[in-house]
């Protein structure tokens, strides 16, 4: 894995937000690259699937899916096929994330197919419990996100620090080799820095960075954070 | 909607086929175009919706959507944003495709964001009275397709030609500005003429083309019948 | 149908509230059969699955299931099989609540097993198009409530009289023979008169009564009101 | 836990077979309980939810729900509410069946919904990797079923052994607490001994009982079956 992303990471979910989609999603992508290179943070980003194409012609950085289903090819109109995925450039891809929830089983499963279609899996969790609950099904990342929290600029880090150590706790007792990230209410590089103080190697952030007045800014004291912890 | 497709329609289900994925996704798009350009018959595409892009940028036949979500630009991780799909360069999309069945109300809700983003709806439906169900709605068009016959070679317009009728029969009498398509088990041409003589303006295919040995052959022989019916 | 339920129709759903569960299901259900026998008000019941037997077992007035799913005897675990509701005594069903919506062909077959097991069917719906497209599947009753109103104390028969007239013109052109009934809001005796006004045959309410200080009061208004329109 | 149940537990899912709906329910209820009077096994029943009132008046076995929703009381048209599972006399309940799949936040709020319930949590796995996410949610016991042996006769303890200990391994690791049934194909005496031999504290059957020719003689070749592992 180390090969495709290096911690810390920060993971900025494009949502569905109209200031990341299509040519703005491509700026944004631009801006995160070049945030990449001026600090050597790793930056990876989740546009909509129907954007990956034009963001990975145009960036280096590592570009994510939203979603993907546990499926391999064959009869399943409109849903993400993981191999289209990597095909298009993809190297990883969220799962489960609190707006595109998944039944258990097929969680399992979908991590399944992402590592055989060599994408990297971050599987969202609600909880501390949840987080150990998906790390017994061995994805290379959990994120942790406590979804009162979502959108709310009030940081995990801060304002439910226990969950986060929490989950750090029962997660690398499960499977020490699973990657923990945390989001949700992340809006300034103190938030960052709490959350990697409480043992995670990374953040998952949307609304912070997407709808912030100067994305530049605020993803630029992010990356700057991740050598302060 | 007439400045964006005619009828007969042919529309061309790239489902999640490894035979339409990506490169393949292209060249099947370009083979589409060709016939088009050669016989003057309307033939559209719904690729993935990683590949729209792409596809777009190769070819300028009308290219569909395989599923929108009825959302607007927020906080929708994974989902599909019509005005995404519509600044892609898409003209219109398929909704409640049988493998990707939406609740009642989201089918309305999905009509009408497909309206508002300028994307042409195609509703499927899996048998005449739900067709009707679907009309009261006002999409574009209607898809009947009876699940039991997909992708077995059975055609629909011989195999249930009285499901073909009743469908526009029933939806004419609710709209008659709505669009009839009929699907599943099409694999010849005379599938094609059956289906225009039951009273319907075009066809929705998939595997008879995309998993037939000589697409090219295929949806050449389909296109020449929409002149015969 | 008329041998089961007369109209107008004052149909209580109990949800899943704690004043409505167990022992209190049955005393509210004896208050709807007093009252009903005090004004000759049809007055139906919607009580929880596992208070059914109970509650038939008490009263005489009409009893629905809240939901049913499109199922035949089989491998279903966990669902609700329309035959064992009306074994159970219920002599009808909602279908698509709000709080429980149902993808398009489920609703159709979902009608079709209710048909086929001698249960009513009371299809809700959220808005007028979404009736019209009801009706065209041939339930029973059409129940038209806008979530947005559901629970408020705002009844849709005065804040929203065009939703309710509109869908008593939609749904009568489709199929004349579908009762329709409306709901949201309701709380007091004139919005019920309101509602049969704009052309409905019922009320669908729940909240407004089961969540009464007295619920006797509040329901006695609402059927002293049906004679009232 | 002990007060209510004991292992070797056999758990008899009731599915919606109409062989176990209604007047057959209590029936086969009754045989149940009288075959755990005979041998002094512990077997347990799972009806459907309408019949669970009938069933709590007739027997005095433990008696579970076929599923719950992670809901508290409130606005939950259609759905199971713990409470009125357990009001009803039920003791516990199945979570996540293969045929009554939950997204994973879900079983886990359904867990402690449960537990505040006073109900025991039964979940459902359908492989050793997902049997160990659910014991990481501390339910009071996991039922591993490879959902493609279901309903086949071709007994999970005979054909996939290394699933079962390999759910035991996984499992207790995470949680010695955690009583943990196995099912599917489930058929004879043999196929229980081999169950309890592989580690687990029990079965979940289905058909193998119901669908019998003569309940009576199987389950009590099963219970019997329990004293000899």
């Amino acid at each position: 894995m180390l090969t495709k992303i290096r911690t810390p990471l920060i993971l900025v979910n494009f949502k569905t937000y109209s200031e990341a989609t299509g040519r703005k999603a491509v700026k944004l992508a631009k801006t995160a690259e070049k945030i990449s290179l001026e600090t050597e943070a790793c930056i990876g980003i989740a546009p909509q699937y129907v954007d990956i194409a034009a963001i990975v012609g145009a960036v280096s950085i590592p570009v994510f899916a939203q979603h993907i289903d546990p499926i391999a090819p064959g009869s399943f109109t409109g849903h993400i096929l993981p191999e289209s995925v990597r095909e298009t450039g993809a190297i990883g891809t969220l799962i489960n994330h609190s707006e595109r929830r998944l039944k258990l089983a097929d969680i399992d499963a979908a991590i399944t197919r992402a590592r055989k279609s060599d994408l990297l899996s971050v599987v969202c969790a609600n909880n501390a419990a949840v987080s150990a609950a998906v790390a017994a099904l061995k994805p290379n990342m959990v994120a942790v996100e406590p979804p009162e929290l979502i959108g709310t600029g009030i940081p995990v880090s801060k304002a439910k620090p226990e969950v986060v150590s929490g989950t750090v706790d029962l997660v690398k007792n499960i499977d020490p080799d699973v990657v923990i990230l945390c989001g949700a209410g992340i809006t300034e590089g103190e938030d960052v820095v709490a959350a990697l103080r409480l043992g995670t190697e990374g953040v998952l952030v949307a609304s912070g960075v997407v709808k912030a007045k100067d994305p530049y800014k605020v993803l630029l004291e992010f990356a700057e954070s991740t050598t302060k912890a």
